[in-house]
């Protein structure tokens, strides 16, 4: 029986950002993802509130009698329990470098996620649904991520990775709604800076990556 | 001289919330307020950008060499280098209490923030910049906040703090929105809820509160 327990589903970019992180650290056989049907609103279920998720979303995760959620809390959770064995996401061992790390994970939750979010929401959730995307909120989230872009096109002119020359948990919260964000009409936010695509290229040659990707299956 | 620097300014929320963080942390008399000037906008001048923050925002944080931004990591990272000398507001010794916290931390910054900050946005700031509020969208995040209050209260009927029943840097986090939302005509979001009015009367009472609310003066 698997230790730890992942409860959501593999398309939604925030249990994948835990699903690609577990894979990092070397967890891929330890875990046991616990299918959570969100189209039939599982996730709002009273048991689900109570016991999981009182804020009704995936994931939630489990280790033996803790049970967390929000993705970004459990990522930091696997790296601190697991940094013996798998690599050192965090800088733990580091103030300076794990400072550098949480100011870029900060920029990914602050910055980049709320745009992006909204623009992969409206191009491929909405017409899953029967809608179709609000074309000004849309290109009002583009312009708004194109200035995040620019930044992020400096810092990596500068630095191999977000957070200094090496891999981290910065790095690898990004790649689920970057994923997606590729599948659609804007990609080009991505592929026309030169130093950013490098840095996906970069990210996604990762083993972890391609275990996850195959799920992200929103827009085909 | 003070070893800390803080750039911002004290009527900004997030540059509070670093405030608050450096008080309760016995760091009061060891940090020196380096004023920005949001409004002539200093915050984006290319001086700031190249040396501060990228994405033109306060606050920023100096320490020797360090410099670092997002009040969110500054916090994390002025806990966890003074750990010996001020309260254990990560908990960093014990990994499940951590986690609690890492929780709530996220709460804050993905449930509660996005309303609360466009609430305290639309009433407090635009009237200052001989806008008005847009009565619509304070609803709309009325009912989101409401939502997320609900759970706090639920919450904060079985714990006396948001992680666990010990303080930590996730109830600090909430300080300076909720203080400027106690300003407004929505004040009862937090004070008609009786578990989370205890816990707003508890957390202000520390002396660390005081020494920040005279700065938050927006709404007078």
């Amino acid at each position: 029986m698997a230790i730890l327990k992942v409860y959501g589903t593999a398309i939604s970019t925030c249990t994948s950002r835990v699903l690609a992180c577990l894979y990092e650290m070397g967890m891929g056989s330890d875990f046991e993802l616990m299918e959570v049907n969100v189209m039939a609103r599982e996730q709002k279920h009273p048991s689900y509130l109570s016991t999981k998720n009182p804020f009704g979303q995936v994931p939630a995760f489990e280790d033996g009698d803790l049970t967390i959620f929000e993705s970004r809390a459990i990522n930091r959770y696997i790296v601190t329990k697991y940094k013996e064995v798998g690599p050192n996401l965090l800088r733990l061992d580091n103030i300076k470098e794990s400072a550098m790390v949480d100011v870029w994970l900060e920029v990914e939750s602050q910055n980049f996620n709320p745009p992006i979010s909204i623009i992969v929401y409206q191009i491929l959730v909405r017409p899953k649904f029967g809608g179709t995307a609000d074309e000004k909120l849309v290109e009002a989230n583009v312009e708004k991520l194109e200035k995040v872009l620019d930044v992020y096109e400096e810092r990596l002119s500068k630095s191999e990775y977000l957070a200094g020359d090496f891999y981290s948990l910065a790095d690898l919260n990004h790649i689920p709604y970057t994923y997606y964000l590729l599948k659609t009409s804007k990609a080009s936010l991505i592929t026309s800076r030169p130093h950013v695509k490098a840095w996906w290229e970069n990210i996604t040659s990762r083993p972890a990556f391609n275990k996850i990707a195959e799920g992200l299956s929103l827009g085909g």
